[in-house]
């Protein structure tokens, strides 16, 4: 059953490891059927070289295992929380790829620097509030989940396709699996070049509304010009 | 027609990707032939992993396309300002290679602080003004063009085959598009030594006249030794 | 004898070239079988490449060679005294990888920056005291090993399976060679993104207890339930 | 003639490319035969990937070419200058690999920050004077030499095998070809190393006599224990 959407999310895991934003085990990605009501996620702490399709595990959107021998990652309640709130959404990946997380570490949004930035995201990368103790103890991941949102409450998560858990690291996501999985290869990159642009002017301002709008918007949304047009 | 070109323009486009300075469909190269009044250039948003020569754009001087399917790269007429304007050139290469590009969102531009620099900048490496708000909003990427021109006032493009946007990314050129290439890998390896320098010697300054002379004419003008002569 | 041994005692020997932690014969792996009281170690100056496992040294508890034409690593007797130490461990990992012996070299412990760090050592990776000059003089690999025993008497060496020797470089440890060169990978890992965090935001602290608690024990401890459970 | 000495010597260049401290054709290696009076080196601006046995460039020790189709490296008298200095040594090497390079652009000796520099290098690299206008012009290449060799005055070679030449990058040197090739590896490693190291702890001093005296001697001289013995 789901053999699709099994198979997209598994593809979509091993990326992670090709595109080197994981190591061992570390980050998971899932991908949700809405028609169907099926969310599809990464085992937990199993290595990217030994997944395949028949390992990922398909829930409910209850929360309830349908199909798989093995438990589903341990962040799949942060994973629920975002479906049920981004309506738009339907794909969902979380690294700790070092440049995005060192922001995240340091507590700090990433600043929109430059082009790069403004091609993919619709200003800067927001970070979440830290989680308070009483929040840790007690489901911890479904919490991490509504932090996001909170912080979401001002954004567009379709103009915005990352955010970072402070103290933590970046969740991505996009229309599918694969698209979060390319999202978070753009936020590592963008996270990196924010990082040297600082060391080589630690006063740099952000770009402008004009250069921030022209770049996303000739990219994304009616009047796009980027690529080869709406088929795409 | 124009398959020599066409297949240049390919082959540069694709050793981007080789090289290690763009991702997914970013960045971009062109060829020109002047006798023929024709340019070729990578179509917009298409993956490396996908472009075959076939793919493509030709294009007549007025900015016609002359041949191919696909929607040119959107940088086209920036491409278009640098052919017009320096005589030289024969190939174009636009990335957002990390250092580079760190460097082009600083605003600042790459001074010329060892003989690596010198053997191939003959000087620090031009920053762009940035572009102001409407000549954003209308005609953007001409405008990214006539910025960079209006740069090289004083500059020649011979002997300073790159420029940074501000808030950008590199453009390099040269005598075919694979040398554009050539010139951007080596770029990015003197912006990255150029970051390293500072971080260990915050104060250090540019070399002497004397040794970027010795060096860069070594390798560039009548009286170069490097190398194996004129006809290489 | 102790094929088995050796045999994985060789293959983490390896493991540390292929994860890129070590270059030319710089580095090395033991291995303990408590109940044989044997010690399985690589030999001194032996390039990754030329490594098989009839070239690991093998020496019993009183540091007598039992099998192998070669000298074993110079580094044995700081082995040997944590093997008598830490009770609970069965392999030791040494490398000069850069990022971790960076802060080694630095002199300052890592601090826990983030849930990356957590999930794998229970606090800032400690460093130890600096190694007074007659200790250096004479007995100097073990008087290494006896800087560390001091550095951890009030740390329990199976929630914190990582030590940087000051001016020197780390040491990890786990139940078998190849845990302690995993261990070892992620200690380079975390020291990485520790690195950019701080210069990110040099003022960051350190996580809560309460983030530190929840990482490390749901991957450790009775309560854990990241992972597939006991049996991994 | 000299077929073994071409082939070490070309073979030491190529595996300049394969450690990732050259890009085209920069840098390069040489070898001398002292008995015969011949020095092989790399012929100029020629890329690594054409490069073979036989077009490497054989002199003699007035700076005749004896056989080679080719010129010499521009770097030739350089090489000379050392050659007839520093009577221990058999192979030199040129790169501008990217932290050694950083070091040597910011005019600054490397300092020994830890034990992986002092396996190695018995004290501080140190860094040339930079080079007087009148000196640039005329025979360039070969006053960058006698600046490395006032520079040693000091110093043994055989103890110090590196140099940076101030505001260009650095020298390495050893008993053939290939082991000024293995220097620069292990030059590059420490000066990515120091850097990393200062940018954690900016005051960081170096290491203690003590500490310097037992890692160098312990590898080199007399006394060494580390690795197999003196057959090595």
């Amino acid at each position: 059953m789901h053999e699709e959407l099994k198979k997209a999310v598994c593809d979509a895991n091993i990326e992670l490891q090709r595109k080197k934003l994981v190591i061992y085990s570390w980050g998971n990605v899932s991908g949700i059927d809405r028609s169907a009501g099926i969310v599809a996620i990464k085992p937990s702490g199993v290595s990217y070289d030994d997944l395949t399709a028949d390992k990922i595990v398909l829930l409910d959107l209850a929360g309830k295992i349908v199909e798989g021998q093995l438990r589903p990652s341990s962040d799949t309640p942060t994973h629920f929380e975002l479906y049920r709130n981004f309506d738009s959404i339907a794909g969902i990946c979380h690294t700790h790829s070092v440049n995005a997380t060192a922001w995240a570490q340091a507590c700090r949004e990433i600043p929109c620097l430059g082009t790069t930035h403004a091609d993919n995201f619709y200003g800067p990368i927001p970070v979440t509030e830290p989680i308070a103790p009483d929040e840790i103890k007690n489901d911890y991941e479904l919490n991490t989940g509504k932090a996001i949102i909170k912080r979401f409450v001002d954004i567009n998560p379709a103009q915005m396709p990352a955010v970072l858990v402070a103290n933590h690291g970046p969740f991505t996501w996009g229309n599918s699996a694969g698209e979060a999985v390319e999202t978070m290869v753009i936020l590592e990159e963008i996270a990196g070049l924010a990082l040297k642009t600082l060391v080589i002017n630690p006063k740099q301002k952000q770009i402008s509304k004009a250069l921030l709008d022209k770049h996303y918007l000739r990219k994304h949304g009616e009047s796009a010009y980027y690529g080869q047009g709406p088929e795409e």
